[in-house]
């Protein structure tokens, strides 16, 4: 069986995990968003693409979700005593090293999907991980930030009071340094519209058996992912289940800030309302933790096959079982 | 009282240390060495101008003389893992910071000398640093290496033997992959004859009313910084007393193995030969150890005011006397 996942970061990963678990046997391609890539301090990072490698390969710190297991940040805090930033984004001494080999391969021209594939020859994630492009893409945010004073501009007169700057930042700036606290009126995956599907990416999907969108951002990851163009149309045309999993769970996100970013695109945060935001064009199933089973009806009356489930993932166990029940779906949608 | 000092790494950096207690209100420039620099991981690594920095900064690791003190090495070991070396310098995590720092600012355009400046406004080493030369000099060492096989190649006859191997190598694969263990038949700076001194670097031999050379490498450090055009010149020009210290104690390099690339360049290893070396035309002043002092006659009828002092520099208050017998030294050419 080739299940293909489209997948973000940490939520992704943690259900690859528990497919690995629930269909060993399955040939599993990951297309990796890379819209929250960043250049920092020189260096090309990709923490969607190193989360879900990390995670399937054994090196994830696990607590966190991100980064890797007995990390220390002794470069970082060095940096910082150089006065070079940005102090916000936690890049550990080992994980700094995956960085450095990708920006020697990237440079030396390899494109990323290459890089991605030397990368996972060492972790061995037991799926094959390919970025969703090898062109560039940066989700962009635009925000209010607060003003940083109390009087206007000079000449604003006195009606302009303090409206705040209005800003388009790099969403890794949005996520981790402003913790999504700032209004949000537009998520742009920047470079998205000339991007070209990675290698692999439309063959994977065109052979598939079946397609899952597990609880990943459904705008900023997943969402990235189908503005690649070619590929939400190769999927739709795939003429195979697609199943997704909530990752809003009881009205609120189960983990990160999706709520921010789901308002910013007009979308309520519900587990019905991501479901009809994919829409019964692209979306066959779709599985509502049992918290949100009055949403199976309106689910089920947008066209799309609706269970509610256990969707928390505690721990292996819960998160394979979860998986069962989205290929489960998926067999009863093709049936 | 400005005294220019021209600098390798660890034995010119703890001569240093030593001139700074000695001469407490002088203003001491360095000029650094270059030609071991490499470029490692997309990085710009300057190990004698960052053992000088650290060591006069409160940052160098004491007991190797090199490197960060509190150092981890987690970074290397992740790209071993992912089959990236070279193995065999030893970078570590705080130490990568300085080089991230200095190759993003070399890359936004700055020049080294300006870099340096930079790195410096943090470690404070209270002496002025400035690199021999902006421009790139890479010192390569000609070598034998031993045969891999023990055959000849084909077509070469009976008579060819297990010959080995000429090559030119970069100084520190050279001095710390092989650990000089191979002939050396030639030490060349290349780049060299093309470099311009940096910024400040005649301006302070003009004004300097001292010159000293520390017991750092005559060859592979102080050589390679008066192989850049000019520089000998204005040393030679200056008008005041140069004095050099011996890094040759007993017929053997205190520290290092400064023997091996002595004998590239024909100079044999002892005291005197150093110093004839450098020769009249440089060389002012000459202090030898007291276990050279049979030298000192010899180094005398070359022209070259000599006197032998204890020259180990043991701890720091030793040192401080060696740094006074050089100033003593230099005071009685000048007279």
């Amino acid at each position: 069986m080739r299940i293909v996942v489209l997948a973000g970061g940490i939520g992704g990963a943690r259900f690859l995990r528990g497919l690995k678990q629930a269909a060993p046997d399955a040939e599993i391609t990951v297309i990796g968003n890379t819209g929250d890539d960043i250049h920092l301090f020189g260096l090309r990072v990709c923490p969607d693409l190193d989360t879900v490698m990390y995670t399937l390969g054994g090196g994830i710190n696990d607590e966190q979700g991100w980064g890797r297991t007995d990390e220390t940040f002794h470069l970082k805090e060095e940096l910082a005593a150089y006065g070079v930033g940005p102090e916000w984004f936690g890049l550990g001494d080992r994980d700094f090293a995956t960085h450095v080999v990708r920006t020697q391969m990237l440079g030396a021209g390899y494109p990323l999907s290459a890089v991605t594939e030397a990368l996972c020859a060492r972790w061995k994630p037991g799926v094959r991980l390919i970025p969703m492009t090898d062109d560039r893409v940066e989700t962009h945010v635009a925000v209010t930030l607060p003003p940083e004073g109390a009087e206007g501009a000079a000449g604003d007169g006195a009606g302009a009071g303090a409206a705040g700057e209005q800003r388009a930042i790099h969403f890794q700036e949005y996520w981790v340094r402003l913790r999504a606290s700032v209004p949000a009126h537009a998520v742009v995956p920047v470079g998205a519209d000339q991007a070209k599907p990675a290698p692999g990416v439309l063959e994977a999907i065109a052979e598939a058996d079946i397609i899952l969108f597990p609880p990943s951002n459904p705008v900023v990851s997943i969402g990235t992912i189908l503005a690649v163009p070619g590929i939400r149309e190769a999927i739709a045309d795939a003429g195979v289940p697609i199943v997704g999993l909530s990752p809003i769970v009881g009205g609120a996100p189960v983990r990160g800030m999706a709520d921010k970013v789901l308002a910013a695109v007009g979308v309520e945060t519900t587990a019905a309302a991501v479901a009809e935001h994919y829409g019964s064009g692209l979306l066959d199933g779709w599985l509502v933790d049992t918290a949100d089973a009055a949403a199976v009806e309106r689910v089920t009356a947008a066209g799309i096959r609706c269970r509610a489930v256990p969707l928390m993932m505690t721990d292996l166990d819960t998160t394979a079982r979860m998986a069962e029940e989205a290929l489960t779906l998926a067999e009863e949608v093709r049936a």
